[in-house]
Formats: structure tokens, C-alpha cells, sequence
């Protein structure tokens, strides 16, 4: 059975906390007629602080699309490869051992994408599989884990590596100036993870089923528009309330698998913000607590895209994991509005 | 058995000949130091012609990243639609048995991907898996296959829907003006197509075998340089050349399924240029009639990326297919370097 093994995380050196935006936003929209709702939002995300490849300075200037994506590129291939061995490591194997890398990122945009690069420098196979996706957003980082799984459904002595890399702040679009722009602007951060999704052995989550829901008639309410200054994360108002038509979609899932959503034993979720947590654990009917892991990332990183439910689950096993045969659920939700979810068992042994 | 179904393919409505790109490129170039070597190329293409989604007047143009990318998605929301209708028409599904949904494009960019508005508009159901791939390249329709398999792999009651769609053209930059740039801009087209992978029953391509290999060391031969104005493709001149470091990697794949490489009933291979199928004619020994459907699209369409394997993948089905259980290869070549093989059998009857 496929197993989700512990994820590495790792977030950049420069750190920015909320009294920092706060007081960004108000000297650079000094005069913007919404601000002090913009002020509230940012306030209450609870974001209080957030980590970026370079200092904040220079994150405010946008040195153009090129530029952009030559940094993201940099900073990727300097901080991804410890994170790999990091999960290999964890999972005890070796880049030999690799058949398929899952990359995920929507921040910056390069082909080939970093797979190539990592089968190259680091040694995996060079029949390595490479399946990067850059469109999937914020639930990326849950449609990783499932193709994983899949993949691994369909070979049980397959490994797959899965990285997530984003680097939100290169994405920082100093013209953008809607409230939705201005909360983002407070929301996201950067970050990278890395895990192994093991076909047999391992110790973590054995992923026992998985599904993806759409929304329907969402496509514009979590898009890029693409132009010659690169991605403008377009959010619409309506998003932090998807978790209303979303949690019928987690519950029909776990009802398919004889299981409770209301009644699982641990919850690893996107924290997109603090609204979808608190909807979540309203329309699930499950203490908030339940979302503790997702709320520290949230706190302590932001909204760091594809990364956050790798942290999340990154933090469960730093709190030493849960009982053997647990039941979870984890869950990204993203552009489209998509969710994508897991149901699996905490597995103490391989 | 996963099985490949027909493929629906089209191209666009403006043509441009051999001729006209000629004449293009000598008007246009006429002080270029190397227009000389670069016609004489064009010209070993043998790309007779090429579609369009615009008049050529327009292509040359350059509108902006933006405004190209407005273009892309409005034609690839104008095109794709009635390929999807036709693929699952010819598979004998409806789009509510569709479970997973793969769009390849190196072409244009979106976020959310295609493959929200597909399901939105189309009727396929909400819980469709989405798998958007955009920095494969020309090996993302062997990608979409191979991923398609390992699906109904996992899940061998499931089918799986793959769309390519690749506008060439409107990755045309004006300023790139070196001999790999010249190269392209007479080379690569315009096109869509779509095609169903059965889990279970359907006529084709039995899927029986997939694999990936990455050329060591050739990451930047063939790659976007992703600026302001969009995607600029680089081409090294070492790209043609290719086939012999991939050839062993085809032979080594079918090996492991005690087949013979070089002694297979069909053959259907990505037309990067005219040279990649003189070489694996000359490296795996086999006729050079049997890449009769790759040179075909390579001179009736150009170069259409992804869609390439799929259009050549049509002509066979076109031709009546071949006999049953007839063994076959095929195989997307692109970034990385990549390819992406799959080892199947014909099969006449569900």
C-alpha cells in the first residue's frame, strides 16, 4: 500500500511579520479609499509572519518577468536539493530507488521544468518519470500526493518523489491595488517541501483513497492573468466561503469509504485562510483544533501554495504522528475551485 | 487493458506553404549572415504545410504575451470542444464516464488550466481529476498517454480524456533571429487533438508497457527563455542529432517486454524534423516507410508539438490500422531530453 512518508519543508531567511505588512500597506496605499478594509482582512488572515528568498526590499520592486523567473529558478535549485535528500532520507531511500519526481509549482515557470535538473545534479535514474504541474495552484500540492498514490496503485514497487516549491513573493505585482491584490499581498509566503510517496514500506500515511471536486462555474474566481509582468493572481471575494459547496464534496468522499468526515482522527488541509479553516470546522461539525497544523502554517508562513499541506502534515509528524490505523484526511483546494482530497490510516511501521 | 482510442485531430484554417515561408524568411532576413544555411534547413524539413489560427500578416505581428495568451485560450476554447466530442464519440463514452482529464500544452499559459472550463462546459462530471502539463513540450503527448495508462492502471474501470492543443505560431518572436530560431519559425504549426484511453474495453492501441528516459546533460538544448514577451524557444543545433542516444533507451524498454525494437508491426514517433526519423530508421534498422504517419503530419502539419504523436496515431487508425495484436511503439520526444515510450498492441475489437 502506497505510504506517505515525512515530508522536509524548509522556508527562506527573510522574515516579514504582520506589523511589517500592516505598516506597508498603509505607507505605499496611503490614499487607496479601501484600506482600512484592506488593513482588517490582512489583520485578520493571523498571519504573523512570513519568510521570502530575498529581503522585502527588493521583493517591492519588480525587476521584470525575466528576472523573475532567473530568480526563481536560482533560488529553487539552491534550496530544493537538501530538501530532497532530506525526504529520501526520511523514507529511507536513495535516489536509485526514485520512479517517478512530481514537481509542483505555480510561482515561476521554467521548461524543462526542475525535474530534469534534479534527475541530472542528484543522481536519480535517468528513467526517472517527470510530471510537473504549474497549473493546479494552491491544490497542487494534494493532487501531487494523489497522482503519487495512483502511480503507485498502479505499481506497487514504485517510489515517487514529490516537490513542491513556491516562492509566492516573486508573483508581488506593485500595480495590482484591489482589495483582493492587498490582502494577497499580506497573505502569501514562500516555501518548499519535499516526500516520498512509498509503493511498499514506509511509515506515515497509507493513502487508501483519493477523488477530486470541482465547483462548478468558479474558473474566474482564482485565475493568473498572464501578461508581459507575469502572473496577476486575480482573488475573488467569494472565495474564502468555497468551503460551503467543498465539505459535502469531503464528506461524500469519505462516505464512499465507509468513513465519518465529521469523525476522522486527523485533518490536513490547505490553509488558504483563516475563513476556510474556521468554515471547515464548522460544516464538518469537528473542533477546531482539528485543524491545528494547518493553522500553524498559516500563522507562522502564510499562505505558501502547494507547500502548505506538506507542512502541515510535516508539523503532525513533529508531533510525534498519530495512533497506528488513524484515520485522515488531507485535502488541497485551488484555482478552479478544485479540491483535491486523500483519505489514509497513520501508519506508526512499515 | 488500458486502450488507446482513435484520436481526433484538427488544424487550423490559414495555411502557409514551404514556399511562402521561403519567401518569408528571405524578406525578412535578407542582411542575415547565415539566411543562406537557414533556407537550405527549412527547406530539409520538408514541411510542405503548415496551419494557422491566424493569417500569417498576424503572426508576424507581436501583440503582447498578454493579449497572445487571450488568443490562445479563446482558440483553444473554439477548437478543443468539438475534438473532445468526436474522441469520446469514438471511444463509445459519454463525458460523464470520463474520470480523468489530461491537457498538454507548451503553447499558451492558464491558471486555472482548460480543463475547469472543459468540465464546466461540457457536462463531465465535478468529481474529473485534472492533470494540466505544460512544461513537457513536444514529449507531452507520449506523457499524456503514459500517464493516462498508469491511471487505468491503478484503476482499470476508469478512462481517461487527453486534449493537446499547441499554437506554434503564437510563440513566434520577431527578435529571435539565430539559426535555430530561423529553423523554427519554419517548422513548428498549428493543431489539437483529443483521445480517449480506455480502463476497460474500446479499439486501438493495447497499452502495455511505459517508460521515460532523460538524455544526460541536455537540459538547456531545447528550452523557453520565459520573458516579457512570452516563451522564446531555444533549439540547439545539437537536437537533431538525438535519436542516437535515445534509440538504445527504445530498444532498452521493449527488451524488458521481450520484444524486438527493431522488429515491430507500427511505429508512431514524434516528428520533431526530418532527421529524428532518418535516425531511428538508421538506429533501430527498420524501413523508413514504417514512420509513414510521422512524416506525414511532419509534412502536411509541421512540427505541432504535442499533438504530433496523436495525428500520427490518427493516420493509422486512417489507414485501417494494422493487424490484430500487431505490436507497436510510440514515442513523444522533447525537453529534458526526454522521451516518453509506450510499447502496445493493436486490437480490433473492445
Amino acid at each position: 500500500m502506497a505510504t506517505l512518508c515525512r515530508p522536509a519543508v524548509s522556508v527562506p531567511e527573510y522574515v516579514i511579520t504582520m506589523e511589517e505588512t500592516l505598516e506597508l500597506a498603509r505607507s505605499r496605499h496611503a490614499g487607496h479609499p479601501q484600506l482600512g478594509l484592506s488593513l482588517r482582512l490582512i489583520e485578520n488572515t493571523g498571519v504573523r509572519t512570513r519568510h521570502l528568498v530575498q529581503p522585502v526590499e527588493e521583493t517591492l520592486a519588480h525587476p521584470g518577468f525575466e528576472e523573475r523567473n532567473r530568480l526563481y529558478e536560482a533560488e529553487a535549485k539552491a534550496r530544493v536539493p537538501l530538501l530532497v535528500r532530506q525526504a529520501l532520507e526520511d523514507a529511507g531511500l536513495r535516489a536509485a530507488d526514485i520512479d517517478l519526481i512530481i514537481y509542483v509549482s505555480c510561482t515561476g515557470f521554467m521548461m524543462p521544468s526542475l525535474t530534469a535538473w534534479l534527475i541530472n545534479s542528484m543522481g536519480f535514474p535517468s528513467t526517472t518519470r517527470q510530471l510537473p504541474i504549474a497549473q493546479l495552484g494552491c491544490a497542487a500540492g494534494g493532487a501531487a500526493i494523489n497522482r503519487a498514490h495512483d502511480f503507485c496503485t498502479a505499481y506497487p514497487e514504485a517510489n515517487v518523489l514529490i516537490v513542491a516549491c513556491e516562492f509566492c513573493s516573486l508573483c508581488y505585482q506593485p500595480t495590482d491595488i484591489s482589495v483582493g491584490s492587498l490582502l494577497s499581498n499580506g497573505l502569501f509566503g514562500d516555501g518548499a517541501a519535499a516526500a516520498v510517496v512509498r509503493g511498499t514500506g514506509g511509515a506515515g500515511i497509507h493513502l487508501e483513497r483519493n477523488g477530486s471536486h470541482l465547483v462548478p462555474g468558479t474558473e474566474d474566481w482564482i485565475a493568473y492573468d498572464v501578461r508581459a509582468t507575469g502572473f496577476h493572481f486575480l482573488l475573488d471575494k467569494r472565495v474564502p466561503g468555497t468551503m460551503e459547496p467543498l465539505a459535502p464534496a469531503l464528506c461524500a468522499l469519505a462516505d464512499g469509504h465507509g468513513w465519518d468526515a465529521s469523525d476522522l482522527d486527523f485533518y490536513i488541509v490547505h490553509a488558504g485562510g483563516p475563513r476556510i479553516l474556521d468554515d471547515l470546522s464548522k460544516f464538518l461539525g469537528v473542533p477546531p483544533d482539528a485543524f491545528r497544523f494547518s493553522r500553524a502554517t498559516l500563522t507562522e508562513y502564510g499562505n505558501v501554495a502547494s507547500v502548505v499541506v506538506l507542512d502541515a502534515l510535516r508539523r503532525l509528524f513533529d508531533e510525534g504522528g498519530a495512533a497506528d490505523r488513524a484515520r485522515g484526511l488531507l485535502a488541497g483546494f485551488g484555482p478552479g475551485i478544485t479540491a483535491e482530497m486523500t483519505l489514509g490510516r497513520w501508519s506508526r511501521t512499515p
